[in-house]
């Protein structure tokens, strides 16, 4: 499923130093379990940490910016999220290396009978 | 033709100030000339000037943000402009209004029979 | 009616995450009634989610600032919201579209007898 | 005459310290010849030195953003002035001290026969 | 009374938004009283609302920063203030414009026998 | 080949923007020859533009910060890059996703007699 | 001579890193000499370099801003200075400091017959 | 007592507003002595208020900047306040000016018999 | 044991200003001795305290991004710590300053002998 | 030598990216030198690159800021260097951590005999 569009998202969780343990640990729960069902349909491709922080940079993949908004809402902790979102867009360079690395594969698939060498 | 996303647009123009005057004419009709263009395509739909500066803010309308880049990069003037882009999501309001709106242009052409009142 | 000035209008909750739901939800509706008022008297013109916040873009049209400012403190969560605004000029090429876009329909509707292109 | 609004307006000159005198003087007057009509039309009102700067606080009185623009742009130092402008709304606090002033200027002149004292 | 030096000021009020109705009416009657106190001193010269905010511009006139200081904080809404004062200093060409002024005045009263026009 | 760490790296192009076209070609193609050098190294791993400027952004896999700072200082362009990294740490749903992914498609291989079901 | 009003100003030096040495020597000779004789006016009280920078930070007694306006640009480095002033406020704790110095001086001056200590 | 360094330090202080009168008196008797004994100690030189707000901007003279911290945390209010701090170097042109101060005295305590102008 | 990479990491404590006694001091006492335990692991290389308030600047010594999460996550202040961590890389100035210190070592054990000087 | 006070240093190189070749490594060259030799004088600690960046940290160590100013304008790369200096104060745990670790030797000099464990 092609989803066109790559986002850069960073979050930083505002929930306050003083929120009770049980509340704390049911709301992660359930973010984390929402997280997972937005990686399975694709949407959430990967999750960083930033160092020192209880900040994440992530990738997301979602048709436009109303499919990024309802995607972010639905996790649990989002009132508590302060998040930044950058639309990315392709670079060149990409094509270019895929087609690199396909005619690497390929040469090693087919090691003889190659004439000319990959650029 | 739906470009399913819209796009806030800032622009910063910072071509020198001491640029001859036949070669920012030059830039500037040819500007206008693209700018039309992507009028016609749907992709620019509305300019501003944001007074007191050489600064613009406009309304793009873009499959994605690659679509945005080829656009914006696209004009005469990019080299020297500073741009900010900003993705726009729907509100779900705007469907309630239009909702609202084709309720009352009803009303206005069958005025009788109409027995609740559009909220 | 012609109101005369546009501006861009942004718009940041601060409204606190753990204010009760019932709260919450009467200030919400209020608000979208106040706004669907605005909307009919031809003030609040579009309205945008920024995604992955609790924000919007706005565009609204008033007389002046006065004005403004009365029609954003009549919101219901104007207590808790942030709000900046941008006075928006007119740009030139908005008048230069607009004549071609009326040569264009015109042609449309009267296809024979146009001896010149329009540019 | 009643222009309707008021903007605050800062500039600062980023005219580059080895311009030529003469052509600095030259700039230099024909920006206070231009800016002495922009008072006679009533649309400068009041202009401040920022002290230690090459900058100006001013009052400007317009119809609108884009009557503001088209005021600034003509000024001959425009293309290399960094110029910020702020919207201005009324405060219900001048009215009120408006009218007190007016009672105040009525009591001297009627001295007698006023039974209320203005708040 | 020629009290030397103008002073830009702008305010932000910080009064939490959950402050009881009571409270926040007697602290802005007490406010507004306060405020015209400083206007009768010939201290405040001026007031505006930034429109969409709780903040205001404001000119005053006062001797030095100790005599502001000392009218800044005998405001009874001024623990809840965010304020910045920026001293403002005459423009040469405020003389130059008063003078015209009053020459035009002059040729207005005695319209007949001026040899030289007002520069 | 495990690098170990991974980094987010932006970049902003400020080659100026009337530098003669054969030194700006011959810049990009020694930098794009240099990108796939480090792709092929597995150190860039991928790139984005942002639209609407003349900036990127990448994730680099590298040993340390010694070890990304030779990468990013062999591009050509470099002397002419703004640059800013950032490391980013794993994130421990990672390793949950990876665990249920595996899990899964374990489950496809052998549909049959699996008795517990993966979370 | 009491000037009534006293300021701290920064200065930033942008005077370019390739000015000829002679102009460079001579701005500064002149600088200096200018220098002093603010000094002797009682004008410029006090100056520190910022380490690091080819920045100061400076005590100025003005009699209000047009004074201090007047002081700053009579620098022959003004036109590539960076400044910023702030204006200072007396603090009331200065009036109690100086009573106790002048308590404990006379204390010195006469010794006996005093029965308190002062605080 | 030569501490040789100075330091220029702001603060901001954060009480709470609503802070019961008679705790926010307490610490502002404790601060105000505290800052008499830093005063009696060499060590806070000069204090100033930054007209409008609940800022000070004061003159500290430390070994080094572990002097300066046990200073500053010394104070009764250090809890709330926020504090910048910031190096200040000796100007060359200060030991200039002592030297002419010292040179004019000298003419002034012995005014013949002079040979030499002092520069 | 080599742990491969330098960090700088600042920390600014937000513990409220009010949190009981009892409490404060039980967290500073738990992080002191979390603290011992990362210096003895070769983790924490140095502290200090940024003058004039609760912050610190330190050195860590990490594997990764992900190593000094772990390492900073686990100080029993870090909910209420705001962190900003830089990472640093060898500058190749440090290699030849260390071979001219073990040269000059060299030439003090074995004085005689030496032909060459080092450089 | 007790230098007494350590700083953080942050340098960023200005130099214009057309500096001819010779000059750029003759200014290098001389910079390295001049490096050295404050190492020699325990001025200079400690040296890191910002990865990615024309940037370095250092660490100082110096009597007082005059000194340090000193120090940094004696590198023949000054006038093109942005310099931004924090002047760090001791932390009580250095002190501790000390003492720990001296004990910690001492167990491992004279392993019997040692009736208590250093903490």
């Amino acid at each position: 499923m092609d989803l066109e569009m790559e986002w850069l998202v960073r979050t930083h969780n505002r929930l306050p130093a003083d929120t009770p343990v049980a509340e704390r640990e049911g709301l992660r729960a359930a973010e984390r379990e929402r997280a997972l069902e937005l990686r399975a349909q694709g949407v959430l491709r990967k999750l960083w940490r930033t160092p020192g922080s209880a900040g994440t940079v992530a990738l997301y993949e979602c048709r436009d910016a109303t499919h990024l908004h309802e995607a972010l809402s639905s996790l649990p902790m989002f009132p508590w999220l302060e998040v930044s979102v950058e639309p990315l867009a392709d670079h060149p360079q990409e094509a270019q290396a895929a087609a690199l690395a396909a005619a690497r594969a390929e040469a090693l698939d087919h090691p003889e009978g190659h004439d000319e060498q990959p650029v």
